[in-house]
């Protein structure tokens, strides 16, 4: 269901998914309907949601459509009785989220989100330093992403990009719960935030930084993420290593000795490594797993429960964005 | 007064400005004076900075010692007629500028704060670029300044290194009055913040955003500044280039058209320039104009004014910090 | 003719160029000719080419196919009096070329050649910068083309990487004949050397120097020309700002005093330029500059003088190259 | 011996290292004699290094001068009885060096030249991983040294800059004999090359080509050595990480598999590791491993036999750039 940006991506990885075949397509624009004939003739085309909803030959619904539309489409699908992939975020709100999730499990139908940079090989080999304990205890996490990007007419710039970062941070941390978030935004054309910064509190001193935005001259995607024995950087943009991991660490023992004049304290810097990655697009794990889901019951890192918890922070930050950047409990 | 870690630098440069002439070095260790006497054999060292407050040849006193020394140094350097430059930031309070200030007012006598970064080739071209309006209407300031760092045993990483994006911001933007500030901050070891994120907010949608940190793996020093006609970045990690102006901007025109469905934001993207900049070391600018102040009361974009700027962002943010990350008015 | 590496590239752009129909694709593999039937359904496949030659409702032929069939597949192409576009290089030796060459002009035949690299927006910029003259006198052409990178099995890294740099090289300089060629290479793997270095030298005291080398751990492809007035640097890897034009040239006026001693010589440096390129995929304009010359006789920048050019280096380097690198005239 | 560009550098690290005293300083030029006596008060200035010579409280005599003047100077020193660390290239031709090394013998005096780099945590470290056999059999070194640089009057970029190289390439190649040197130069401006090509053969296919050039608007310095197990860069104008190891290598097993079309070569791609590396100061070390030579009669990697190494692939360099670039034997 849309075939407008991210579809044809949909569509291609479905197409060379060995579990899946694409029945058909479904956008209301006939130019684009046409542009999916010419690529892919065997497909059937249609206009409407509903004519694929009443095809018992399909078993999945891949919805790619705008947010507003995410939630009567997938909701539309599950009564239908298929199992549903939807673009990122799931809903633009949690209220939604959690009655498509019900929806689902009643139905017993899966319900995913495409949070596709989690199934790229570098966020996975994050996840797995983080779990086994590479980096010890994690300080913070600190993303920029920015762009002189797409505008999105129907929503800010919180709505379109910090999705992938606050999917990556849930996925990285294990799904660790947030206790509060802030968010900063300006508008600078348009009625929408074109620029903000996030902030997500955890437990124990751990806090979460976003600054996400439309209006930048260089493409910028860095996460920093510190921890008592370790510290990483992942650079998306870098073609060739985009995780670096640092031996270096501040030396707590020596923090205690302070004098009245400047102390150096002690840290510790060695080797840097850039492990190798694995380097299949995202996208094609996205299907093999909704596949795998869908057919066999797998468990998925982006399910219904994944998608509240990032619309969770989502809203959040909505709220606080409306108070000033006041510290809303998420 | 001082030659600890940037006392020394301070005295190089007095050395070789023309002007200037380094009669004595006060410090209160003597390993240090030591030092100070191998180096440069024909300086008289003391113990106190009393012994050269009362001095007649000497006419100006520059002050390099913890922030917490600054206050009754500079008043007494000031109380016994002499010329006093202070390393930044000035005081820790803005009460404590005011009084100087008006002390040094009252005294006739030149009070100034080392911003250093004012002082440089990178930080002087912005200034200009923006004030002859090649950026245009200026949308945002922000500013990742981070590394593996010294921890200050006295004060946490905003009073640490937030004055140098503080002091820069307030040059560039020719002393314009923020209207609040929010800082948010974490204490990784000890008891002073060593990761914060400061926002400060100007009229017209202008905000800029600052994030200090010692504990990261990479250094980073980057402003990013958009306007509506250009952008700039300023890396001064680049030893080569480190302003780059970008022939970028959004166009307002399209923005009005929203359309139901993704909009893609008619962006123009055009050449790049590194422009040359005066690679003259940015301290010795600084003991000129600190010279030429002193001697034939020139004007200079760090004097008692703009310390008293660059504190209020300060104890603003300090301020935040305690409450949360409420908006503070400096 | 051929839907391996490249011919896939190629049938997508004369695809969509406005000019040009795809009517057939050839290819021995049954598996490539039913992945072509996958892709553009209604395209017609043949095993052989000659096929498509006996096809009157077919006026062009391209060819990418290894090169030791460029010949005879070329040959039978012209003969049947079809317009032909080949891949780069043209054949493996000069005399081909010009039997070819005398083939087309004598059946009044396009014959073209697929130099890519000449239809970038960064290579007609620099072209264009240097016939007006922005680089002055040009003092020499440095490439450096290395990677971990595909073995070719019927010939050396110097026949697969260098037609790139030579095709580049003679189209920045306007098609200017090179006086002599040396080059040296090592074969570590297998029979055909992995690693060269090529040195091409013109009059007036201009050379250029060719690194091509598929033992590489890092992808590079750096082209430095610098000029009597300004240099400039080719970096095709990076994403960002390819070409960047330096205000930096020797003063030559201080050439002269040559003291005993060290001389600092007077160097100008000045702003670095990153100029906004043409950023239209290049084999595209390759489709649509073949069509404009089989339709309307326009000229084009890869003609088979042109081709000629580019493998007279390239013989002359394999010969150099038999001959531990001794100066051999193309 | 030399007070200009190199002379304060060796002078102040002589200044700190433990077991050495700088007891005077000699320089022609009245002004730099002014200069040391300002930097260093207690240090006795001379014009002529006779003075020095006939000073018995002087056990070594360290020579900064051009180096045309090496070799009566040094000899000088040496006849004197003095230990003798020379700037590199030790001499200008190999029976100088050759009649120095001799002469040291018989006096039994240290002769040492000044290869600074090979004294770098980092060519330490890429020698000790070619020795434990990391890169397994060496296959090429690729070194690139270009900049906007120093014009020397008195020699060309390859007396200037290769230097550098080649005691680099002789210090981790284990003092390898090379079998053939050529070279290739154009002089852009005055008599002396500004842009040489120097390639040296060893046996076993290994060769190591150097590209040397004052005229490049980007400073570039950057060794690649590759082997059959990894692969590694330096880049030193890194600050940070300028050592990289690649875990990337070609399958050999898969190179006699040529079929008649497009093969893809078996290559193998892993983990990127920048090994922390000793960041004390070269300079430093050359101090103290002279110290050591002439106090205890230490070893060096910079003594007689491997300045003559250097200065034998210097010398026949020279000699093929007067011959069109024909193979010489050094």
């Amino acid at each position: 269901m849309g075939f407008g940006y991210w579809g044809p991506n949909l569509v291609r990885n479905f197409t060379t998914c060995p579990e899946t075949r694409i029945v058909a397509v479904v956008d209301p624009d006939p130019k684009r309907r046409a542009a999916v004939i010419v690529q892919y003739p065997w497909v059937v085309t249609h206009a409407e949601l509903a004519s694929v909803l009443a095809d018992p030959d399909v078993d999945a619904v891949v919805i790619a459509t705008p947010v507003f539309l995410h939630f009567p489409q997938a909701k539309a699908a599950l009564l239908a009785g298929k199992h549903v992939l939807v673009e990122k975020p799931l809903c633009p709100s949690v209220a939604e989220c959690e009655e498509l999730a019900a929806l689902a499990e009643q139905q017993q139908r899966v319900l995913m989100v495409d949070h596709t940079f989690v199934y790229t090989g570098a966020v996975r080999k994050i996840r797995s330093l983080i779990a086994e304990g590479a980096l010890g205890r994690v300080l913070y996490f600190d993303s920029v992403r920015i762009n002189l990007g797409l505008f999105q007419p129907d929503y800010n710039v919180i709505w379109d990009l910090a999705p992938h970062d606050a999917s990556i941070l849930d996925f990285v941390l294990g799904g660790a719960r947030p206790e509060w978030v802030t968010a900063l935004g300006v508008s600078h054309y348009g009625r929408h935030e074109s620029l903000a910064y996030v902030t997500i509190g955890f437990g124990d001193g751990l806090i979460a930084h976003l600054h996400v935005n439309w209006v930048a001259p260089v493409k910028t995607r860095r996460i920093i993420i510190a921890g008592t024995s370790r510290m990483l950087v992942y650079d998306d943009t870098s073609p060739i290593e985009p995780v670096k991991l640092y031996e270096s660490s501040v030396d707590v023992a020596t923090m205690d000795r302070e004098s009245a004049y400047a102390l150096n304290v002690q840290y510790r810097t060695g080797d840097v490594l850039a492990p190798k990655l694995d380097g299949r697009e995202a996208l094609s794990q996205v299907a093999v797993t909704f596949a795998g889901a869908c057919l066999r019951g797998e468990a998925s890192p982006s399910d219904a429960a994944a998608a509240i918890r990032v619309v969770r922070v989502l809203e959040a930050a909505q709220r606080s964005l409306t108070q000033d950047g006041a510290r809303v409990r998420p």
